[in-house]
């Protein structure tokens, strides 16, 4: 059986570098952005469509109004975000029959969820003052643009969970292991995650 | 500088347990119910006293109801309960600049929050069900009895460390590594944790 990690993060917590480092250190396969390539490759929809739908939904709020609402109709928008989750969930199903693998995004903790694999679901957080300060050094942009970004970016990121999955984005229960990257550091944190798996 | 690892934990979800293993396993002193003892001792009051005060306080709803109207006359209850912390909270203080210690509840973390000592602060989380189970096994309870354990002691563990601290109890941001005690098991929940304060 393949083992899979599983990696919700915040914006600007080093969820994906954690991610990287640990692929690389168990000699698991990374997946991340090269999930949307392989998505268009199979499901035959142009890179530039998928990249924009992306995790970041065109427009986050139609979720949200979907959910409270119970409205199932569709636009544009919607169809295109729904059709790549399917494509994706096959896609990640795939590779958890195939080999291991650390994903990051993706809702992949739940689409695994019935699936025979050894999962282990991590969710990495951050203070907001030191994400804002990775942020400002990595993007090169100020405090209050990296404020908005975390803003926007997290909004997004939960909204497109707490549509997908019938569990709640960053909080506790929904993963196995939480982890704050800014108390503990990059390379401990993923020394701890290749403990948990071990 | 010494090392103290605080536990707060669910009802039920073995958080007590891994505290004690770990603390063998690492050869610090754990700390729990033998912490009332000492402040007993020292602060002179009676151990029937301070064990009926103890995390369980009297009256949890006072401390919900004091915070949400800002009073801060007493009576005898809240007098005694925080006679007790303010003892605790002492206590916990010397224990952190003397030895190595696993300490469980108590808002430990807290306390120490600007103390000279290495901190971890670890919460332990579980499934309902499999709280049940434990809560069922290990007290010959039935399932529904279990369930009200479960619900009663939480209340009043989140009431206590609301009130208490400036943190929210249970909420993964109000410590550094959160795990799941029903996915990896006690042994290995240990051996993670351990790893961390490595």
């Amino acid at each position: 059986m393949k083992k899979v990690i599983t990696i919700g993060r915040q914006f600007g917590s080093g969820g994906r570098e954690i991610g990287e480092k640990l692929a690389q250190k168990l000699n698991y396969t990374f997946y991340d952005k090269n999930l949307i390539i392989l998505a268009a490759e199979k499901g035959g929809m142009s890179h530039e469509a998928l990249g924009a739908a992306d995790e970041k939904a065109a427009n986050p709020w139609l979720y949200a109004a979907m959910a409270q609402t119970g409205q199932t109709s569709i636009n544009a928008n919607i169809s295109t975000n729904d059709t790549l989750f399917s494509l994706q969930s096959q896609i990640i199903k795939d590779i958890a029959k195939n080999e291991n693998a650390v994903i990051v995004g993706r809702c992949s903790d739940y689409i695994l969820r019935n699936e025979e694999v050894e999962l282990l679901n991590v969710f990495i957080y951050a203070p907001t003052e030191a994400r804002v300060k990775r942020i400002m050094e990595r993007m090169k942009v100020t405090e209050q643009q990296a404020m908005q970004l975390i803003k926007k970016n997290d909004k997004q990121r939960k909204c497109y969970y707490d549509f997908y999955t019938d569990k709640k984005w960053a909080s506790h229960s929904s993963y196995d292991l939480n982890l704050d990257s800014d108390r503990f550091g990059i390379d401990k944190a993923v020394e701890i995650i290749a403990k948990a798996i071990e």
